[in-house]
């Protein structure tokens, strides 16, 4: 039985990891959108992202859909089982990154109402970084690199220490005249937003590593 | 085959079911704690639960070994399988909710260097509803009840007005006096943590009714 399916199936797995990197595709390009937005200003550019979210919403529920017929039809075993439990997962993580693109937008829409606080250095460097972390996450799930996957977790604390130095800075701003607390809440918000996507790169390599190994890295490698 | 393993796969999934609501209720445990220790000013509370996240972890990698193996060894079909993957992503949620838990301890130990901005009343009350979305959607799971999950998704728009109300009157503080400020923005952080609970108690109602009806209401219902 096993033989009759395997070729089709790894057909079909093709096909579901060429949608899953589509799908980074559009997750990627909504967050840059949002950030680009910001950094210009440009409201026009953040409406589309606003508004753009139907073609990821699709792929989201078409993803999943695969995954079950693949799980239902070809009864996968070992590191396919994995591979496509691990799609499932992943694939939840990249429709969570669409939706924080959305808040980031949002968060930029009203920051946008008010003057500039300061100039934007750190917040787009979140999002260089975050989106790397995304791309090479995905490239490890569909090239099955461990090496890769490691990598993308040891790039979240730089992410953190951001997060953390953008903080500082806008609380000094906050503190200094208070009325920058407003715009400077909503860029607070916006760079919890990218470490949020940050972290969601950082499950999808956590996937990538026990569908290779079978080995559950998730909290040993927390506890470091 | 499939007669065979019948009773077995049963009683497995009972056994998977009974776990995840133990995890459940660890993970709402330690967001009740961690919102007792803000009301009650409790250092030592709060540090159980920045300390304690090692039960719901150990159960994070048990329940996925056991949908792995229940996956691999009864191969599932139809409303089975999509119980099986589900409980693969609310196994996911509620370790998120346990990190999430974290989340909110660690600013309560900021907020509680500085005196309190306000008396809480807002913040236990998203608890509350988080807490209770959370379990609903549980139970949904557990008994197949759409009608139940249902009510979950409803529930997300009370907390959504609430996290704005807390957000409003906070601003108002911090603009009218600087000193509020750091402890504010504790607050609020809290009031997003408390509402990305509604939001994991979302995902698993959502994957209730799919697993149920093979409906996916997920972006139709954000769409309505």
């Amino acid at each position: 039985m096993a033989e009759r399916f395997v070729p089709h199936f790894q057909e079909e797995l093709q096909q579901l990891k060429t949608r899953l990197l589509e799908m980074g595709g559009l997750a990627e390009d909504r967050v840059s959108s949002a950030v680009q937005g910001l950094v210009e200003r440009d409201a026009a550019l953040v409406d589309r992202v606003l508004g753009g979210d139907g073609p990821i919403n699709q792929l989201h529920i078409e993803i999943d859909s695969r995954c079950f017929k693949l799980l239902a039809l070809h009864q996968p075993m070992a590191v396919d089982l994995r591979a496509i439990v691990s799609a499932v997962k992943i694939n939840t993580d990249l429709e969570r990154v669409g939706d924080l693109a959305i808040n980031i937008a949002e968060a930029v829409k009203r920051y946008m109402r008010h003057s500039p606080v300061k100039e934007l250095i750190d917040l787009p460097r979140m999002a260089d970084i975050a989106q790397r972390m995304l791309r090479n996450a995905l490239d490890a799930y569909v090239r099955r690199d461990v090496e890769l996957a490691q990598g993308v977790l040891d790039e979240d604390d730089a992410l953190d220490a951001l997060k953390t130095q953008v903080f500082r800075e806008l609380l000094t701003f906050m503190l200094q005249d208070p009325s920058t607390i407003e715009p400077s809440l909503d860029l607070i918000l916006i760079s919890r937003h990218l470490e949020r996507i940050g972290d969601h790169a950082t499950n999808v390599a956590e996937d990538v590593i026990f569908m290779v190994s079978a080995r559950d890295v998730r909290h040993h490698a927390r506890e470091v």
